[in-house]
């Protein structure tokens, strides 16, 4: 057997247990009572410390030197270029520093749980300090292998070959125009009703309301299912993909499109290449191209003119007990389009999203190349608070730096994959419409041609390109923030 | 570290392992799409292979004999035991034995499932033959290291402690009185009219019921959930069981004493004891103590005057829409122990039941002792159905000797458990009559002091006690087919 066949033999055993991790993952969220939970995280426990011996099992640095010298076709070359990084994420940093951050960070977020409530910063940042440093030790090492600032370092995790040089001209270019527009669209809706909903809608309609759209989505049955969670998100495995939501009975419009955003998420996973499922080159290619296909869902396809109007048929069946005007197709849009000025990352609109995310890039990327001080967090969100949104957090931690999970355990170089992915989608959605008549494929109520779209440039390419390679071939271009301005500023203005 | 505490940690580490498969394979069953089947196989053998392998590492015989000239008191003894008895298990057989049995037992039982519809014996019997072979040469290795018949040592995988000269003066004791005691009650029950459930029964409304039933036999939902598969089971682990039932809205009784059933299995793994949760001596003793406690809440407290009438008032309560005269408890109660000569025995009444067992016994036991020949199957199937149940199946293979699951993979020994668990359960009941008034607390609606006889005397023992030991201690004698004899009497007379 050739090394090349060693690996992937041995890169298909850790999919294997991947698949069971994923699948108990889900299930801990989504169907485990409680009491269940102290059996579950030792069981977890175990599979992860497994799944990492065989990532570091000491063969493979053999097996990937013979590989490098044998023949291998284009595709191969791929699949080992993604192994080969796959083992290189897990091997790079001492077990020690992997073992205390997980600690520290396990410590910091379980006890952020109940400060943030509190408002407590000083307890915060008793824990959270640690954190910081060992994220910064680990950038530093990582940084050294890659020859990056550790900030890139980081980024690379989430976004292989990205890097901050061009994150910040990318977002500083939105900066020059996003404030203006966000004051514009604000003053251009101020003078249009809204109808909310009201009453309750009852989980089962509301349930019922999404499988439809996730039919509607081309979702397969065959291979995945909608369940509830607190936390909605895409989890499974390809072949079996375990979609979950949230359903608030005062309310359907939240629950509908995380519906719709999670679809995107899972439309991905079932269009991986099939061939190499759960092997590295077979998983999704990034954090910022994933976000970009729940996006497309959400942002592109879901709030479009035509697909407004599908939920406005599919919610006058569904809740037909309430008075339809709230359905109406421009009320409707007007609901998920509408633009506020807000604290909350997660609760924000489409437009100043993008705030919310250069805030946070700006601070991780200053904290993690020592620019700046974990200390000064409370006094940066502020003053870029006052800057892009107008809104100030001073002495408010709870809605202002500690609103997120990310940093607690520290997850820094995420946060951009956000507004990355609204940036691909809209560039995929321009480059889409030169190819086909997108409005009346939705129209139709046969999506096929959008997807077919998706899954010929996107989804089948899983990882065998690199994520600039994927995004050029798709659209004939790198990426270029320009679209995404474009379409912002046609839909709010 | 002790060799007692290499080998307590180690089995720890399976039973870390064994949760996920557990959760996994109750997914598999409740809630995974037909597409998630293919990579779900694989990723199940997957971690089958590394938990055999982890059973069979070398350096545990080294431990175990450490282990056992440790100074150990009585309960790490057992524990010891319990673990060296959960390892010869694994270990006993050659791994090329393992292999070929488990290809020739699922090519066989993969085959049944159509053949059986068809009638086809000629084609059954050409990939049963090698199942048999295989059998008799796993039944004679294990029984060269007991020193005990073929038939004995794969008893012994599922009832430690029970023999086969003690299974036949049992069983043919039961032989002397049972036919007629089927006949009287025939007899007697032919004067009697029931009205049988007509009408939809929604599938909401069972479920709820079955809920309301679980709670009254005080399943802790705090471990464990309800919910649906095709064939129902109890599965999960101690800290997380997994109950499983089926709906048919035709009628409402099956699922609804399927789910006491289940509760009964569920209760015991619930209440089996914490501090050693999923090590070998914190399981279940055998599968026949496992279906005395499932058939100790079906048989014993399910189908009780009391029992029935809670039934009657909370199927009022969900079926209201319905004809309450089928709910009285005295239409119930006939229903529940209506007796009927048939042909298959998972469909059989509590009186048939054990009819259908010894037939089995009987075969498996002089099939696997090399006394009959896999061709005289369908002949001496056929004679003892005609001598105990005074049916024929000449000709009759699907309803007769291809009609159930566990010979076409080899599980030979497993089918006296069934009414072993039955006599184990008329003896707990003999025996707590005597500590307590069941009737009386069946009928307060807080049945406690049941379940708490169960669970001192029972659940909490798990494997540390050998299955005889657990039943002196519990009921001050050994195994007394007297009681179920004198249950049944009761019952049916």
């Amino acid at each position: 057997m050739s090394a090349f066949d060693n690996l992937n033999q041995h890169f298909q055993k850790i999919a294997n247990f991947n698949h069971l991790a994923a699948i108990c993952g889900w299930d801990a969220a989504a169907m485990m009572p409680a009491g269940g939970n102290d059996s579950r995280s030792k069981a977890m426990a175990e599979l992860s410390v497994h799944i990492h011996g065989l990532k570091t099992e000491s063969q493979l640095e053999d097996w990937f030197d013979k590989a490098e010298s044998e023949q291998l076709d284009t595709d191969q070359q791929s699949q080992l270029r993604e192994m080969k990084r796959n083992w290189q994420l897990s091997n790079v940093l001492p077990a020690k520093l992997v073992e205390a951050k997980s600690l520290a960070g396990s410590k910091c977020e379980h006890a952020w749980r109940t400060q943030r409530g509190e408002n407590d910063w000083e307890g915060f940042v008793k824990n959270w300090k640690r954190v910081v440093e060992l994220s910064i030790e680990e950038a530093q090492i990582r940084a050294d292998i890659l020859g990056s600032t550790p900030y890139d370092a980081m980024l690379d995790i989430y976004e292989p070959g990205v890097n901050q040089a061009e994150l910040t001209k990318l977002f500083d270019e939105v900066k020059t125009w996003l404030p203006d527009l966000i004051d514009k669209a604000i003053e251009k809706q101020s003078s249009q009703s809204i109808l909310l909903p009201t009453g309750t809608y009852s989980t089962e309609s509301q349930k019922a309301l999404g499988l439809e759209v996730m039919k509607l989505l081309q979702f397969d049955f065959n291979h995945g299912r909608l369940d509830e969670s607190v936390h909605p998100f895409c989890g499974g495995v390809p072949q079996d993909v375990r979609l979950t939501t949230r359903y608030n009975e005062q309310e359907f419009v939240q629950s509908l499109m995380g519906i719709v955003h999670e679809t995107g998420h899972a439309r991905y996973e079932q269009g991986l290449p099939k061939y190499i499922t759960g092997l590295p080159a077979g998983e999704a290619r990034s954090m910022g191209i994933h976000e970009s296909q729940s996006l497309f869902f959400e942002m592109q396809l879901g709030r479009s003119d035509e697909f407004i109007t599908h939920l406005s048929k599919l919610a006058n069946k569904h809740f037909a007990q309430h008075d339809s005007k709230i359905f109406e197709p421009q009320n409707l849009s007007r609901i998920y389009t509408q633009v506020k000025r807000d604290f909350i990352r997660v609760d924000a609109d489409e437009l100043t999203y993008p705030a919310h995310v250069i805030l946070r890039y700006e601070i991780e990327r200053d904290l993690i190349n020592g620019d700046i001080n974990y200390k000064d967090l409370p006094e940066a969100w502020d003053a870029k608070m006052q800057a892009y949104l107008g809104l100030s957090t001073k002495g408010n931690f709870t809605n202002g730096c500690m609103q997120d999970i990310h940093w607690t355990d520290g997850a820094f170089g995420y946060f951009p994959s956000y507004t990355l992915g609204a940036m691909y989608a809209a560039q995929f959605k321009a480059s889409m419409a030169k190819d086909l008549n997108i409005g009346q494929a939705i129209e139709s109520g046969d999506l096929s041609p959008i997807f077919n779209w998706l899954e010929q440039k996107i989804w089948s390419k899983g990882s065998l390109l690199g994520t600039n390679e994927l995004v050029t071939q798709a659209t004939g271009e790198a990426l270029n923030a320009e679209h995404f301005k474009k379409h912002l500023t046609e839909r709010y203005l």
